[in-house]
């Protein structure tokens, strides 16, 4: 019985392109931060030290920054198409690339043609992968930190032998949302879809009366694929920054659903993806 | 020649205080991350192990939470003060408390009344401390990602044999802004003031003629100090984020001022405090 | 066409569990950082709020401690599964569970009985699936900071028009190691096997003739996997922590392979699972 | 009344230097993360704009590496020291210049001649000023996570309203020491005096009978002042590191001291300076 190499990948984590648009009498700016993998017949690289099948991360590096010169850098999405195309259409050893972009936006400042400022709270990503099946395009928005004070319960839950959790109908819910999605058919305005999406998370979060971070979740889902159609399913991470309620009896005071304590750790986390029946 | 304690001060840090006022028809949400720092006669703490002098930290941690329940928070100015005050008023062995404050805006999502989006672009900070002269506040904003993509310039500098750098009459500046700042006599609206102060660093940041990012420094400061009269010094932090121009032409490219790395490390630093003139 | 829940899962991370045992003349800490996450039948919480399948994040993180009180913790991977099969056993709902353990070692200071370090150099972490398959363990190392300043080269490797490294016989290799294997049958002696795996792939990286850290890293994984026949396949994370010769050509001074930048970003990521044949 | 420049320093942070000496049989890394400032006479740079004062934070980096090749590195102090005059001594408005060092210690792994793993138990720093008055060393050790399981009580405390914390006579005491000190007159073995003091630290902290905290931080800093008598004063900085006894009463289960919880947040925080009677 032998031994013998398995899956493997490789690339370069951590390119950080901006690109400045000043032929516009208002500068733009784009910021992708950007991780390539690629995956192929790498075995002689491995076994024997022969590394003819593999493109230096470098040259992924370099091909970033030569990208953005040649043509209009685009959406996200786009940007990792063209780059996920050209390295399985032209490294014969690669079979699969994979790119992934964070996209922090630079709005301006009041009303000035060539000032920003980042606006952290709708950082998109996306992942790309282009393999023998084809492109792949997985669209996300994440670190949104958000919180609602009203509508929000945890009760009638599984107890056992270890539950402490006494039940509620009235706490407070905290969650950083990741949120990524996949989209069906046709022709995508990447960038008018997130925005749409974002609005719709967001919208349904506040409105909804919730009985669980599950039950919230599937809420916002939900509402994402009834209101876009080009979206097949999505997919959203809520960990649980727990805000408990600090207890003041100690100090001969009360405390009705007022005072609380932000905990880091531990926290809850809740994912789950939401599908158009039919699909996986 | 014998041994003895010197400076020496203790305290608690991480406490994270949430108070949510649901009595008015839209929530409001109050988001603090407070440091607390004592100093006085501990020197037999130290010494002998004697800890009558000592204020438990859980202690100053009850506290908190004890104070948000008692009476309105209010800024994170008010807050700081009432808290240190209490310190040095009530412990014999305090002869000075510090607090330091970090607050997170939550802002309405949409129209809703209960349900929040934190807004990272405008962290306010505090620092307030109480010692035998009185009472002292700093206060401050932080964490501000800006970009300048025009009137940007650095020429004209010391030469030496270790130069390497070329000199450019348009380059792209960046950085993380800190700023804080002391106030002279009289009542402060804290939140306004802050507010205030923000948008000037910002519109001077965008609008000024740079020669180096110490020049546009001072010129933010300077504006904060000629438009805001309660202000008597500023203190200003601007990490420098360096965006290097990428050298395309090893892919026959050209690069007219359009493709930048942005890096993280190494990083420059550039920091002052200005003052009113007759003040330290 | 409907919309469906996909796949899901919930649970708890960060739960911090130490553990000392002071009835024996030599204390011993026992520090896990442990997540814990559930799978099964919790359609009725995500679609109509019904909650009565779901075990409280609460519950989970009381039981980490309780099971720490009534047995002895032992080795991550066994206090793994003993929590993994708890859950699938007990909670009607649960179909599977994933306890994932991050183990710090603390040593002891000199000869001393209960004062110690904690040693970075060798976490420990584990992951153990319990699901209708039966339990699936996976153990691992992490953070081990290396570098090899002999026998490292990089060359012939694929050309394109993007292309910038230069070839070379002669570099420095430096990276921060992740690795984890799985077991094939048998009892295991889980921290036996650990320290085994630790000091192999630490040899035959200082001891290998390296083309390409592709090629380091098979030639780790081959050395583990035939000398501990216990272990069934092993996976190996290589982020390549580049070391640039600096260029002090314009100082006048040459180079000669001695003084070099560490960068943090861009950064190679390398990564491969080797395996014996027959197995996937 | 005007507005003026006040306090103002500005320099390089992030300088990852790495010098690797193969001239030897047992090859030998050093790797210094590097901080420079500067300061002087700048104010034309921050309100003219004329910038001949300044140079340039890329200098300060280039200077770190050149002088790297030029001479044998040696210690983070000497090093810091040569970086620090040199930009007094030729830079006609720089008065003072700082240099902070942190040394990463690689270590031989196994036997081997050139692998290496490092060290994080063991990381220096320095930070060496130069200005008018002379040359300023503080040596320091930092990062140490160490646990006490015995000889460890809180009881005595000053206790008013807000008191919650219980008397102690054994609890767990854990820590994530930062020391820096400073030295006398004559000649420093650097390398040699930074690792006796952290074995002085280390065993005291082990031995030391503890009423808190504060009281086994005055004890290790006595213990190096009185044993090594190079140095000046002695500056620690100590985390508490919170193990809470979980109760696991609502579990039907005792707890004799054996399980716990360690939290991140809230921390205590103790710091002292311990000196030589007759020094500031």
């Amino acid at each position: 019985m032998g031994i013998a190499l398995g899956a493997n990948r490789y690339g370069k984590s951590g390119v950080h392109l901006v690109v400045v648009d000043r032929d516009v009498p208002r500068h733009t700016i784009t910021d992708f931060q950007i991780d390539i993998r690629l995956e192929g017949d790498f075995e002689a690289a491995h076994v024997t030290g022969d590394n003819r099948a593999l493109v230096p991360t470098d040259t992924m590096r370099g091909t970033v920054f030569a990208f953005a010169r040649t043509q209009p850098v685009g959406q996200p999405e786009d940007f990792g198409l063209r780059l996920a195309r050209h390295f399985v259409a032209t490294v014969p050893s690669v079979s699969a690339a994979t790119v992934g972009l964070r996209a922090t936006p630079w709005v301006p400042i009041a009303d000035r043609p060539s000032a920003f400022i980042a606006d952290a709270s709708i950082v998109r990503t996306a992942e790309v992968r282009v393999d023998g099946d084809g492109a792949h395009v997985t669209s996300g928005i994440t670190d949104l930190k958000i919180f609602k004070s009203a509508d929000s319960a945890f009760s009638n839950f599984h107890i056992d032998d270890f539950t402490t959790l006494a039940e509620t109908d009235d706490r407070m819910m905290a969650t950083i949302m990741t949120a990524d999605w996949r989209y069906g058919t046709g022709d995508i305005d990447w960038g008018d879809s997130a925005a749409a999406v974002r609005d719709i998370l967001l919208a349904t979060f506040a409105d909804h009366d919730s009985a669980s971070l599950q039950h919230t979740l599937y809420a916002m889902a939900e509402a994402v694929l009834t209101q876009r159609r080009e979206i097949a399913d999505i997919h959203l991470l809520l960990p649980n920054v727990h805000h408990l309620l600090m207890d003041l009896s100690p100090y001969g005071l009360d405390n009705p659903d007022q005072v609380f304590v932000a905990t880091t750790e531990p926290y809850g986390v809740i994912e789950a993806t939401v599908v158009r029946d039919g699909r996986a």
